[in-house]
């Protein structure tokens, strides 16, 4: 841009600036370049041919002591922070030195300042040595600096700037945020400079991405607590023999609260330029509610959560209840990072659990994943893992949908009667039970006609919004029965509620009729998976996780490698 | 959509439900009628080929005495209330009665039940006298009644419903609602019931719409005080020789509060089966306060305003400092219903005045007229139209952008000077000045000079956004002085704050320098505008406004004919 040409049209021309040029420069073609004066860097789109610099918000902690976010901190928190921000340049070209009374200045709105800091390098003329400590990149701007004067280096110059993010998209905030670089002109004496020329430009804050069992695993999360011993060896030999790392979270810190899965959920965020783990921590607060904060917020390890100032925290609320689909299409309209999927009151019901509308918001506010709501306060814990999951499959659309199936259930234990295994037992010793008395439990069929009702709502909603066809659904047999309040839970353990390591599944054992010394339920369970090239793990969490009414997915959680899919470049 | 088919698969069909068609039915294609099962009810999109229904906030009040707007009151106000719903019409087909425990149950969103109210006819079977009562049209849905269950009417059946709309797009709500219809099975004994077919239909909450000077003018509203007879009379037959109506706000409303543009915008809200006018009140509240609620809102005309809660409001919230354009393509992108217009603090300034968020949130929520902020924080009273109007015109554009510019002052004043005229006086007896001893005056040349680099930022900003050129735009010959805290007034009466009512301009008489017994600043602008086809008339406003930092635009205001375009045609 010169300047000079309008000096003359005002007839007051200031005649001694003869051009300057000038340049806030991002990188608005997302190629991890700062490239010069891109058209469309005062502009934001999105698509494969899309344009616009992406922000990330800086949430995690250099620091492993002492912790705290960093983009709770005002400065740069090490040197190693820059690489969390984004690159930004102020290109000029011009005389030694701007002509006295002019000067450069950055400013924000006062409305994004709440989202977002400046710093900058330190000019060579200010300091001469190698970067390398965290006071040679100042503050430029920030909550309580809307504008700066930024100095003019003179010749052909290039001062680097690092643009950090400081909250995520949310109901109230869409996630774009500008900033302007103005050259400023002095008026007579005593009056205020004017502005002469101000170049802009925009960036979009990366939003949180969830990661379905589709993608690869690399960490696996559990609790020892003090009466699991046989779950945690059942689950690290799963994990270790799959080749993922298994990490174990002590009772000095979860205090007996073994639900890994309930507390956090896992994604991440990621620019062109930078990209890292993001843990999302529940509401629900229970003795778990440390872990998040003090284990896994760290160097490239972020954290963020949602608190509800003035809603109740249900159970629904707990993370179970917040999965996320495989890619899918869906009447033409593709959704390259799949859906999230929560659980929450029917819609009729005149009261009901829901997940607390902060966490609604954050979760519809992300964009690049639009959720579904599921019908789940027809159970007593109310999560969707009690009667979904995703594996992956070789055919098809990649994966299958398991839903957990009453139906399914009472025709494999009518397909034992009539096949003469009407007095197998199930359950061991002290609660055994026949197939002949299940069948002829008139009150336990009735519960199950109307779980069975639940879940065929939400199989409908699942096959609409995801675009699936029944033959992208497998059903499982499972039974529940129905406690105070008319809600439910697993009859036995719930075989839908399995933790997925790539080919490998991690199956809560179900303890089903044993017909020729094999489980039924095992028998059939493995026979649906295996024609996907799956491979089945039972695993006994009768005592320390089905009694007390979750299974292995309630208490384990996986950290997943991230999209190969950008997400600005999804057609919004 | 037929159900029964479903109940097979299931292998449990309540075989006596055969088959019901039911549908929830919209005007999703926005002629003005309710089609039947129109396939897009379910999602709203923009534009000419567009689909969804639209919903208005119904924000008049059919009462005039012991007035509240309709929205406030949880029944329809009057049978006449109904036009301002959206027509919803529950089309089902199928046997006299549901079998025993089906029951239909419409429902919506916690979260969208702040937002809309659904009534409903009588159904035959309740009342078979002709509907005129307003007991006929029980409330369904509101924040008190999530769900509730609709009468079945049996055979070939139609029941109309009403929506109402509670509250105008804003920064955390989007404007789109849904409304679901479900259709529920009994369960086992004992058990709730579960929807077995639910059908969604989707409104989008109208826009508030400003009016730009091209639109042609209803009423022109003023203050009558008991200092202004003189404007009073030369305003009554301005308006009255363009032949639209002059509305007098008298002084037991008005407490003295002369500032009619000020306290108050006119728009209006528009869809396919009503419009009508609304007025937005402003937060300053001055002694005019009362006058939007008590005086404009009535019947068919709507009324909504923004509380500051926890920000100070300024003389930047008065709505001289709320325009628009008229429609405008820029770099090929089409603003059919123009540009709001706001005035704001500058950006690089560490501190300023500003327009109250509130208010601005409301504005760039109604998304079809994308605000612009200019810099206004540079004059005491701070509004935009002390530098700026648009009038029509013939050609071009379809209209102009006439700019306050003391350059263009100076010229003038220059070339009268360079004639012999420097002896020409201005301003009457006790405060005339020479036109020798203003271009003498260095102190006001540097003020000027000031203002009119201030006035060029603005010029830049509007070119940018408007997409104007230089020939879109007219120098008005206006000087400014700059008074405490830096701040500028106009000079002689600001000739560009006037009011436009069609091809006729009422313009504050500038009392400027007489030559051969003409006012040189008079023949100037009628010269300038003449070329336009417009006609001027000069308004002595010097005692009564003028002194008072307000001219006649300031104290005024028009309302004028809605667009003929629909916003729904927008392409966003």
């Amino acid at each position: 841009m010169y300047y000079g040409e309008k000096t003359e049209v005002l007839g007051k021309a200031v005649v001694h600036l003869t051009a300057v040029e000038i340049s806030l420069d991002v990188d608005a073609d997302r190629d991890g370049q700062v490239e010069r004066n891109n058209p469309n860097k005062g502009s934001w789109m999105w698509g494969p041919n899309g344009h616009g610099a992406i922000l990330l918000v800086n949430c995690d902690s250099e620091h492993t002591y002492g912790k705290r976010r960093d983009s709770e901190r005002a400065e740069v928190s090490r040197v190693s922070d820059l690489k969390d921000m984004s690159p930004m340049v102020l290109r000029t070209s011009g005389p030694a030195k701007l002509p006295e009374g002019y000067k450069l200045t950055m400013h924000i709105s006062q409305g994004d300042a709440e989202s977002v800091r400046v710093f900058r390098t330190r000019s060579t003329a200010e300091n001469l040595f190698y970067k390398s400590f965290v006071k040679d990149y100042p503050l430029v701007l920030g909550s309580e600096d809307l504008s700066k004067e930024v100095p003019y280096l003179g010749g052909n110059a290039e001062m680097n700037f690092y643009v950090e993010g400081l909250r995520f998209p949310d109901k109230d905030f869409e996630g774009l945020i500008s900033i302007s670089l103005s050259l400023l002109e002095p008026s007579s004496q005593g009056f205020p400079e004017t502005p002469i020329f101000t170049d802009r430009v925009v960036f979009r804050v990366a939003p949180w991405i969830m990661t379905p069992n589709t993608l690869n695993p690399l960490e696996v999360f559990v609790c020892s607590t003090s009466d699991n011993y046989q779950f945690l060896k059942g689950m690290r030999r799963l994990v270790e023999n799959s080749g993922y790392k298994l990490k174990v979270c002590h009772e000095y810190m979860n205090r007996g609260d073994r639900w890994m899965q309930d507390e956090i959920e896992f994604g991440y965020i990621d620019s062109p330029h930078q990209r890292f783990p993001v843990v999302l921590d529940s509401p629900r607060d229970g003795e778990l509610q440390d872990f998040p904060y003090d284990v896994l917020l760290g160097p490239d390890f972020g954290y963020v959560t949602r608190t509800a100032y003035d809603e109740e925290v249900s159970s629904l609320d707990s993370f179970g209840n917040l999965e996320v689909s495989p890619p899918v299409i869906v009447n033409g309209k593709i959704y390259p990072l799949g859906r999230i999927i929560i659980g929450v009151a029917f819609p009729t019901a005149t009261k009901g659990r829901n997940m607390t509308k902060v966490v609604q918001d954050f979760l519809w506010a992300q964009k690049v994943q639009e959720p579904i709501a599921l019908f789940s306060d027809w159970l007593l814990v109310g999560h969707v893992d009690e009667f979904m999951t995703f594996v992956p499959a070789p055919d098809k659309k990649g994966f299958r949908l398991l839903l957990a199936s009453p139906d399914a259930g009472y025709k494999l234990f009518r397909g034992l009667q009539n096949d003469g295994h009407g007095q197998a037992k199930m359950f061991d010793a002290e609660e055994e039970i026949t197939v002949d008395e299940i069948l002829s439990d008139d009150k336990l069929g009735a519960e199950n006609n109307y779980v069975q009702s639940c879940i065929d709502w939400n199989r409908d909603v699942l096959k609409r919004e995801l675009g699936l066809d029944d033959d992208d659904i497998i059903d499982l047999p499972i039974l529940f029965h129905v406690m105070e309040e008319n809600r439910a839970v697993a009859y036995y353990p719930d075989m839908v509620n399995m933790i997925v390591l790539g080919k490998n599944l991690g199956i809560p054992k179900p303890f089903g009729p044993k017909v020729d010394g094999r489980c039924a339920l095992e028998a059939e369970m493995t026979s649906l998976m295996e024609g996907l090239g799956l491979s089945c793990t039972y695993i006994d969490d009768f005592a320390s996780y089905h009694k007390l009414l979750g299974e292995v997915h309630c208490g384990s959680n996986v950290r997943r490698e991230p999209f190969s899919f950008k997400w600005w470049n999804l057609e919004m």
